[in-house]
């Protein structure tokens, strides 16, 4: 399933997206009959395997009733519209960390974003003012499903919920100003994520996936996630040694070669008020960001 | 006003402390007459102003009516059980740099913790097992009480709810185990906050306070605040100009000289099960923690 989260009349709804379009999952329980329910991606995410069963039984009856899809909602949010931890993975693609400039990774390099920093689908992020050096990153997002400690790589994936496209936008001044990267990955609106999240059952390898990003249409990081250093199992089982993980958890799982801090120094053109830049993942649909003017 | 948070009877109740005790604030204000109400600090968080001007009335009412106060909960929990974001700054005491030996920062150092580090007064902290290097470090927090983006330094407090003391538990293995610093610092339980927040009205200069930290009863870490490199309102002022801060956002402003890590290598004694760490701010109480065995 297809499961998107938006704004529809001022309120926060889950959408089920199939070919045809996007449907309000709460409109259409009660369509079947099943009374006033109140349908976000956090009851998702509070109930796991019981709301996903109701979700499948909204998608047997669209399948049989050809109901038309709703109009688009007011404006899409992230997938997960408050991920609780927003875990990110540094050079995690051996030809990315060459790029950087960087030692290849032995363990995951482990960094953050914050709430603020979450959007959804055709956002328009403003960078703060004096904020340079502005750098997309394409990346796999893993969408946690429930609680998990200390989980071997073997069990890993069967606490995930789902995956979705992330675009790890970066100010690279910012980024590098001291040893710590947090202040140029964790600024508002750097995090978009979607347009939406699709469940594991449908996803069978996730380490196996082409994975691209186009800026302004033109393709500049083509890749596969199969050539991440930590698969995303490891990844899920070495956090969890550290960081009890949570439902609604996220994870972005680092990004291949090709982003603009990777070029030589005089052909950096870094991201402008007016750019576009689309993450596209086999099965994940695209994600696309726009670059708004500074603010 | 000194407010804290706790587990009564299973459910999380919102505490006025007073030298006499710890009261809870939705008996005292049935008492008062008000009828059934719901006290947590997510309400002080969401309400604001309003939301203090109800607990003056509960302080006034106190002071007059000599009650006693109620018996301690059976948990206490960080102030704010359910920080937003949780920044904090690294290297912010000149001699703590240098003892760390790192350079003095020309912007502030930002790294994080998540919500699975929270805990509050009196916690048993179980490192993971693997991670041997543990040191403490006593720092001032500050909580966030309102909204804002891009505010002067002179303005910045203003947005400040209140204090409280902190503890940045550090694992230094998995601290600089890659050049991020998250693994080390955003293990389960390492974030301990408390015994309670004191509002911003009783803390005229939060850059002059007394701070000091005690293992096993010896103290060990003993400066002022003064001594940060970026004051309170410093640190808020350049964080809101990259992130958009939100009432319930708390910032570790750093620690002062004295921690583990910055004695000679052989006289290192890392904190190891039953340590207990008391943090003591002037005029914030005194916050202990009691590492457990490794889980």
């Amino acid at each position: 399933m297809k499961l998107a989260s938006g704004i529809l009349h001022n309120q926060e709804e889950l959408f089920l997206v199939t070919d045809q379009g996007a449907y309000q999952v709460a409109r259409l329980r009660k369509g079947m009959g099943y009374g006033d329910e109140r349908w976000t991606m956090d009851r998702v995410l509070r109930f796991g395997h019981e709301a996903l069963t109701g979700l499948e039984q909204v998608g047997q009856w669209l399948f049989s009733h050809r109901a038309e899809p709703d109009p688009e909602p007011d404006k899409w949010l992230a997938p997960v519209p408050r991920p609780g931890k927003i875990l990110c993975v540094g050079l995690n693609y051996r030809p990315h960390a060459i790029e950087a400039r960087q030692a290849i990774p032995e363990y995951p390099v482990l960094f953050n974003k914050y709430q603020n920093a979450v959007v959804g689908q055709r956002a328009l992020v403003h960078p703060p003012v004096g904020a340079e050096q502005i750098d997309y990153e394409a990346e796999l997002v893993l969408v946690m499903g429930r609680r998990c400690r200390n989980v071997s790589v073997d069990d890993a994936l069967h606490y995930v919920l789902g995956y979705m496209n992330g675009n790890d936008l970066s100010a690279r001044d910012l980024q590098f100003r001291t040893g710590q990267w947090l202040l140029g990955k964790g600024l508002d609106g750097f995090g978009p994520m979607g347009p939406y999240l699709v469940t594991r059952d449908e996803i069978p390898d996730p380490d196996q996936l082409e994975i691209s990003g186009r800026l302004n249409g033109r393709v500049v990081q083509h890749s596969n996630t199969r050539e991440m250093i930590f698969s995303c199992a490891e990844l899920v089982s070495y956090i969890s040694r550290y960081m009890t993980l949570e439902a609604g958890d996220v994870i972005f799982t680092g990004t291949p070669e090709g982003v603009i801090l990777g070029r030589p120094e005089n052909e950096r053109e870094w991201l402008k008020a007016g750019d576009e830049f689309t993450v596209e993942i086999s099965g994940l649909g695209q994600l696309t960001t726009t670059i708004g003017p500074a603010l």
